[in-house]
């Protein structure tokens, strides 16, 4: 038999990345970035999607005959089943693009659709951090802070297909206004974009801070920045990087009590924080959030760690979705 | 074929509750109801419960032979795996008991065991409000706030079987203390008890009421009291109960965004108050706290409404569990 292959594609609002991984050993052969961008109509967005694939599939020196199927993470909202994007806040024009099916056809190739943070998380449970256990739960901390759940071994996907939107849980009634049109959403206190701009308001207001000189040069502040600031002792930065930390804690608790997986996975740009400024104080308010039922016999607290496979969860998580739609039955081999 | 009959058993700390379902129907045929206590040692529960099943099924005018399988929702925390029972507040000496194996060996009949929460969602899924649709989460405002969740036709019971603890999903950060060690819980907002408590707080602290002269005679002040008064315009009592239904109002955005049901159903004793007082004021709030994300193509809000089987989920619910452990393979029919 063939060694069977996979084609993962993640499709985001400044590149479209894709990937070759063969099954086998889940390991990825091959990498391709296109750019995109806001403006792009959706019939070239979904045509560059194609040719990512495409040029994936070749530099993995395979041809599309060999591919088993194609997996696409997107931003949603969005139905796997019917394998349509609804519309997307990245590219403007996005109206119902029937996504599999034009990806299907242009390749020949089975296709399936996931959120891109489903397929993320399910990337690390396939393949990354997540191998050894049944249940995990993941939170991609970049721009926003998207989510994942896997249970029993099975990706979560909500009632209606659009759950798992774990960064736009309620952490603080009347809270700081997200751009999702809610208040007190876990992302507008612990996103990597909404860190800076916290930060910046702060500094805007008169709060003193190393940073200071930098922001009036003009410098953007970025989250790595505040970060650093905040381990050397600025008092601002690390008000506000604390702040994160404690929501991140309670999003965890809730996600043990809604959800209760093996594991908690933290992935996405701020991680590249360290272990010792960002897990081990979530760690840390985590046990003093959580409730203090302890419960012989059964270990009810969720180990929380970093996510292991970087930015290329995404791809290969797409991949992985291949498999995952064997499993399920939605595409046949 | 004979009919197919399901013995449900709801196991409470004040009560236990028995009663036969008819599968072709979901028609419950007989209700028992048995007391329990706090001090009772799990030997003496357990046998009642055995008791609590039997004299349901006599009532039914069946025999045990006759019954297919015997359904048991109980507090947690436990494994419906192993169907062990780790500990019950209820029940100050219950350590760890093998719940499923005392009640098969003592009635023949295979037996399988959920959490209660998890039990009357499941039962409003099979038997109530939930029949027409394909997911579902439900939060039950009793003494504490209950949840089970039901996605794709399947009930979740989360990573380690103890997910859906939806009463305390935190939703205030830094928050009123919960009796479970946590701050901030829906519990401390919307559960009957906590109301009650609340208000009483205030009323110690001088606020105005109409209740005053009731309590200062000694009388409890019930959740049923408090909605009344809030009718009836007492600012104390309004305060108190908006609250309750703008948290509520909360956690419903949550479960939307993370479970994304068709359909949040509340039920438990609070919901006596009626559409006009708590069903209508959470949806209106929770239109308010909801994202503003409009997606043609597929509507992402849930539809919020009463649970139908009032207090018969639990053993309906524990009933309905027989047909969802052979559809799982875990009783063999």
């Amino acid at each position: 038999m063939a060694e069977r292959l996979y084609c993962g594609v993640d499709l985001g609002g400044t590149n479209i990345k894709a990937g070759v991984v063969r099954a086998a050993d889940r390991c990825q052969l091959s990498e391709v970035t296109l750019e995109t961008g806001r403006e792009l109509q959706p019939e070239v967005v979904v045509g560059k999607l194609i040719d990512a694939a495409r040029q994936a599939v070749a530099k993995a020196g395979a041809t599309l005959e060999q591919i088993t199927g194609i997996g696409i993470g997107s931003p949603g909202p969005l139905s796997h089943k019917r394998g349509v994007v609804f519309q997307m806040a990245n590219f403007k024009h996005w109206r119902h693009q029937p996504l599999v099916q034009a990806v299907s056809e242009a390749t020949g190739r089975p296709t399936t659709l996931e959120n891109d943070g489903n397929a993320a998380a399910w990337g690390e449970f396939w393949a990354g951090a997540g191998r050894d256990v049944d249940s995990l739960v993941m939170l991609t901390l970049g721009t926003g802070v998207g989510g994942g759940i896997v249970l029993d071994g099975r990706l979560i996907r909500g009632g209606r297909e659009n759950g798992a939107e774990l960064g736009h849980m309620i952490v603080q009634a009347c809270g700081r206004p997200c751009s999702c049109g809610q208040s007190g959403c876990l992302e507008t206190y612990a996103s990597a974009w909404k860190l800076s701009l916290n930060f910046v308001e702060q500094l805007a207001n008169g709060a003193e801070s190393s940073l200071r000189a930098s922001w009036q040069a003009g410098a953007q502040i970025t989250s790595k920045q505040i970060a650093e600031a905040a381990s050397a002792g600025d008092p601002l930065a690390q008000r506000i990087w604390n702040e994160a930390c404690h929501y991140l804690a309670i999003g965890c608790v809730n996600i043990a009590r809604i959800c209760n997986p093996d594991r908690i996975l933290l992935a996405g740009g701020l991680i590249n924080a360290g272990e010792k400024l960002l897990l081990e104080p979530v760690r840390r308010q985590f046990a003093i959030e959580d409730w203090k039922l302890v419960c012989e016999g059964m270990e009810l607290a969720p180990e929380i760690r970093f996510a292991s496979l970087g930015p290329n969860a995404g791809v290969i998580g797409a991949a992985g979705a291949v498999e995952l739609a064997i499993e399920e039955g939605t595409i046949k081999v």
